[in-house]
C-alpha cells in the first residue's frame, strides 16, 4: 500500500531543480502517482486527427511530481520499483509532424484512438491485428543538476523520457541523483510501445502508477540502469518474428531503412496503409542492433511480433 | 537430408561473382556444408593469446562455395532455411586489437577458448558463469553485383557477415539476389552470440551446417529478412535481465556508453578482468535500441542475461 498519493494537479513541464517539492518521502516508502497522459489531457477517446494538428506543445508530456527523497545526494542512485498500475481502459498513438524516425517520409498527422477492457492484456488495432498490452511510464526520472527549466523531450544521463518499454512492473530503475533530494518525478505512461518507439508515440494512456523508492548510495552510475524480475519479451514473442533489416555504415540510416522495409512489409502482406503500418511498427515491433562490428557496415533489425496477428 | 555436401576445401576469401560455382543446384534443394572457423583454421583449441596477434587477415573468414541456385535472377530472393548444425564442441572468442566496438579502450589481443560437450546447451565461462548455446552462421550471403573481389568483412544488402544471432535452426532468411545464379556462401559459425557481436568475435567455432534453398521470384527486397519459426530469447531470458543504458546525441555513442557501463558493472558485481566482462557482453547480452525519437538524444540498452549465473 502506498504511503502516498500525489494527484494530478501536481504536474509540471519540464524538468528543474529549483522546483518546489509536492512531497518528502523517506527511502523505503511507496508512492501513488496520478499522471496524465503525454498530450497534457488535449486528447481523449473522441480525438480525431484534426486535432494532432491542433496541439499545443506547451502543454505536452506533463510529470506528476516532483517528489523530494530524504538524503539523496548527487552520486547516489534512486532505486525505483515498478509496483503497479491502474490502467485506464484508453490510449492513442500519433503521427505528429516533424517528429519520430521517418519524419521526412510521413509529414500529415495521424492518430489512432484505442480502446480497450482495464483487465486487458491486448489491444485491437485492425481486423485481425491487436497488440499485446504491457504497461510502463515512458518519462521517469530526477532533476537535473543544472538549475534553470530543461525540455522534457530528450532524456538525460539522470533519466526522463526515456521510453524504455522494460520498465513494467516488478522492474527496479536506477537513476543517477543529480540534485540534493532527487526530485522524482513520473509521466507519460504508456500501455504499449516496441524497442525503439520509431513514429514517436506509444499506446499513450493516462494511468496510475504505483512506486516504490530506496536509496543506493554513492553508486555513482553513468546513466540509468535496470533489472527486470524475468523475461522480458514473453507477452509477444510465442508465435516468432518476422525481421526486417538495415544494412548500412551508420546506425540511424540502418535504423531507417529497417522500419522502412517493415512498413512495406507490413502494408503489402496484411493491406495496412503505410500510416498504419508505421504506428504498428512504434507500437509494436522492437529494434535491435544485430552487429556493430564488421567496419563500415552495421546491421539494424526490426523484429515484428507475429503474435500480433490472429 | 543432403542432396548435396560442400567440403571446406572448397572455400573462398571475400565475395566476388566471377567465382566458379562449387556446385549447381535447383530451387528444393538441400546441401550440407563443412566450415572453417572465422580464423581460417589459425587458432584451435591450444591457441594462446599469442596466438591472436600472429593472425594471418588475408585467411580470415573463409567461407564455403559458391553455390549455383538454377533460374536465380537479380530482383529475386533466395530463401534459404537454416535446417540443422553439427557442433564441434569447441570454439574462441578474442579481443583483436583494432576491431570491436571498444577498440580505443581494448588494445591487446586476449583469448577465450571454450570447450564443451557437442550436445551442450550451454558453455563454461568462469566459475558460475556459462552462457547457453545458440548456433547460426555469423556470414551467409550471396554475391554482389558489382564485379570483383569485395572484402569480407562488411556485410551488403546481399548478406555476408551480418552476425545476426537468430539465424537459428528453423528460421528462414530471404537474401536478395544480385548476380545470375545468386552465388550462395556460408561461413563463420558460431555457436553463441548477443545482439551487436561488440567485442568483434563471437563464439567462433567450425560446424557443418545444412541448408535448405528456395526461390521467391521478384520478390525485391531492399535488404535481407528473415522469419523464426518461434521466440528467439527464450534459450536465455527465463531469470531476467540487467540492463544499462547510454543516453546520447548519436546511436554509435550511447552504444559504447551502455558497453562500457556493462562491462563495469559485470567487473564489480562478478570480479571479472575487463577484458572477460567485454567477452562475455559479445557472446552473451544484446544491444538494443530503446528510443530514437526523443531529439536530440537517444537511448540504446545492453542487456545481460542473469540465467548466465548460476
Amino acid at each position: 500500500m502506498a504511503s502516498y498519493t500525489i494527484h494530478d494537479h501536481h504536474h509540471h513541464f519540464g524538468w528543474d531543480n529549483g522546483l518546489d517539492p509536492t512531497q518528502e518521502i523517506i527511502p523505503g516508502d511507496t508512492v501513488s502517482f496520478a499522471t496524465i497522459d503525454a498530450s497534457g489531457g488535449q486528447l481523449n477517446k473522441s480525438s480525431i486527427t484534426k486535432d494532432v494538428s491542433n496541439l499545443d506543445f506547451a502543454k505536452v508530456n506533463p510529470v506528476t511530481g516532483p517528489v523530494y527523497i530524504t538524503g539523496a545526494e548527487p552520486g547516489d542512485a534512486l532505486a525505483v520499483t515498478i509496483q503497479e498500475f491502474t490502467p485506464s481502459g484508453w490510449g492513442w498513438t500519433a503521427n505528429i509532424p516533424g517528429f519520430g524516425l521517418l519524419a521526412e517520409d510521413f509529414g500529415d498527422p495521424y492518430l489512432n484512438i484505442w480502446t480497450f477492457d482495464k483487465d486487458a492484456t491486448k489491444a485491437t488495432f485492425r481486423d485481425g491485428i491487436s497488440v499485446p498490452l504491457k504497461a510502463f511510464p515512458g518519462t521517469i526520472g530526477v532533476a537535473p543538476a543544472e538549475a534553470g527549466l530543461h525540455s522534457v523531450v530528450p532524456p538525460r544521463t539522470c533519466g526522463g523520457n526515456l521510453d524504455i518499454r522494460d520498465l513494467s512492473v516488478g522492474t527496479t530503475l536506477y537513476l543517477p541523483v543529480h540534485a540534493t533530494g532527487a526530485l522524482f518525478s513520473v509521466g507519460d505512461t504508456h500501455a504499449a510501445q516496441g524497442d525503439g518507439e520509431v513514429c514517436g508515440t506509444a499506446i499513450e494512456s493516462p494511468m496510475d502508477i504505483t512506486l516504490s523508492f530506496e536509496l543506493v548510495k554513492g553508486a555513482n552510475l553513468p546513466a540509468p540502469q535496470f533489472v527486470t524480475p524475468g523475461p522480458v519479451t514473453r507477452h509477444h514473442d510465442d508465435k516468432g518474428y518476422y525481421v526486417t533489416t538495415g544494412v548500412r555504415d551508420n546506425l540511424m540510416d540502418a535504423a531507417k531503412d529497417a522500419v522502412r522495409a517493415m512498413i512495406d512489409h507490413l502494408s503489402k502482406t496484411y493491406k495496412l496503409s503505410a500510416e498504419d503500418a508505421y504506428l504498428l511498427c512504434s507500437v509494436g515491433c522492437d529494434l535491435r542492433i544485430s552487429e556493430i562490428v564488421d567496419m563500415p557496415n552495421w546491421v539494424v533489425s526490426m523484429y515484428l511480433p507475429l503474435a500480433l496477428f490472429s
